[in-house]
């Protein structure tokens, strides 16, 4: 770069994830999984109509969740396929609900779990973490999947260097049959996860910030706790995504070892037990989840021993 | 189900394809890999001015495309990544070419390699699968990504049942990458690949047609031929999808061993070397697909034994 180039500097994803931690001493996520049989019963009747009334009320429930847990969380997650579920509406339906996140200061983490190859990960790249045209990427960071190996990481890594964009990369997920692949066991003792595992500390390896974390992070399923203190030691400086903290039955406490990396080494996603937090009392449904994003955020702050 | 009942009987999806083969005397799939930096130099220039022009632009050549090699394949397999890259346009273009790839007959494999969990793993599955409201699905089979297992599986399943749906379960795929996690070598001397297939055959075993295939086939990639015979035999009854013949290398020699299971029981597919031959050559775009769709059906057929 010549010196009067007049581009900012790229500011690493693990940095400004360290930074919206420090500022709202939070290390919450929440993921949107706008499901419309569990949408509100006023948005739920709006839905009613086709694909694009129901890409209309999910962009509403989404817009109203993130007005309600913006002051607790970090980030917040849409699952992609909530809004494919609804074809090109529901696609239109997550550009404008990741740019509204983006706006009132949220990171955003696309929940995609992509992986494909070369000129095909390269498309996904600029698909979820690239600028398009004069807008801003889609989200900051995207959750992607190591089955196809190193190469099929590269465009996803360039667009950490050059634009300062961040990955989860799937190595232990949260689900039963993550035992299926994910556990079986290498020739060397190794069981699969941990051989992605220490893929992931090699493909972050050179993608650093300032504050000594890297932008390749990963996902390890807070569901299985005797995992998650091996990930750490293997990933020393990946940024742990928790999914299953809430309905998925995690408690903060079974997580805390994740985040002896530092107060922003690790995030607790929760997803249905906050957005959905309405459902189990007689809270107006952003209060509710204003609420429930406000106690695990506390509980998760406190258990992170930070 | 009720004898009464007005719903026509599912069709497996594998018989659609021995049907389609049958028909065609062709196994081959046409991939739709839409780059905008590719395009006839008359698209490439209607697809300046953002992405709703990029969008309409990929849309008109996808349809040509079709047109050109309907004659010769079985189905066209458009890749989701290159129409997301153009966000909601993107799929809107996409829902548009599929739609018309299937009117005029052809089986559409959307190419997205997806998987997740639980609830998600249910909405990718409508969202590409199922019936939308009173229309059709918007493919009648998908590639889905094994690593997070099983209960991954279960909503695509329910698919193939309910629906006649088809899947395409990565098993080793064709990049340089493939190695670093599908190479690696379980502690019974397995390698994972090998592994994932064993689960293939099992995911399929209830869902054959009467031809004797699965509508749960696998992705073997074209390029590691000395896999293919051995793939073969862990998975007999899935339908192999053997990207990598033309641009990636492979030939259709290279590839026959897969279709020992029958006529019906591989399909090859060729993607850049045909909807981008016009390259080569002084043929108008879709004259130049055609002829090569032709030409590869041909020695894909001869080359299959049958």
């Amino acid at each position: 770069m010549r010196p009067e180039d007049e581009r900012p500097p790229v500011v690493a994803f693990s940095d400004r994830v360290a930074a919206a931690v420090e500022l709202k001493r939070s290390q919450l996520v929440v993921g949107l999984d706008p499901r419309i049989d569990l949408l509100p019963v006023e948005l739920r009747g709006e839905a009613v109509g086709g694909r694009e009334a129901a890409a209309a009320a999910v962009e509403r429930f989404c817009k109203g969740i993130i007005d309600a847990v913006a002051p607790y969380v970090v980030a917040v997650k849409p699952q992609v396929a909530f809004f494919e579920a609804l074809g090109s509406d529901g696609w239109r339906a997550l550009e404008s609900v990741s740019r509204y996140a983006a706006e009132i200061g949220l990171l955003v983490i696309a929940d995609a779990k992509r992986g494909d190859i070369g000129s095909t990960a390269r498309a996904y790249a600029a698909a979820f973490l690239e600028p398009r045209g004069a807008e801003p990427p889609l989200a900051d960071a995207l959750t992607v999947n190591p089955y196809l190996g190193g190469d099929s990481m590269d465009p996803f890594l360039s667009a950490c260097r050059n634009h300062g964009a961040g990955l989860f990369v799937l190595v232990r997920t949260s689900n039963a049959g993550g035992r299926d692949l994910q556990d079986a066991v290498l020739s060397d003792g190794t069981p699969v996860w941990r051989h992605v595992a220490g893929l992931v500390a090699e493909w972050g390896a050179d993608l650093t910030g300032e504050r000594g974390m890297s932008s390749v992070g990963a996902v390890v399923g807070a569901t299985v706790p005797r995992v998650i203190g091996d990930a750490r030691r293997t990933m020393p400086q990946a940024i742990i995504l928790l999914p299953g903290v809430g309905a998925q039955g995690a408690t903060p406490a079974d997580v805390a070892r994740a985040f002896t990396s530092g107060p922003a080494s690790a995030l607790d996603n929760a997803s249905r037990s906050v957005i959905y937090a309405y459902r189990d009392g007689e809270d107006d449904w952003r209060a509710a989840a204003g609420h429930e994003a406000a106690r695990l955020t506390a509980e998760t702050w406190a258990a992170s021993g930070w």
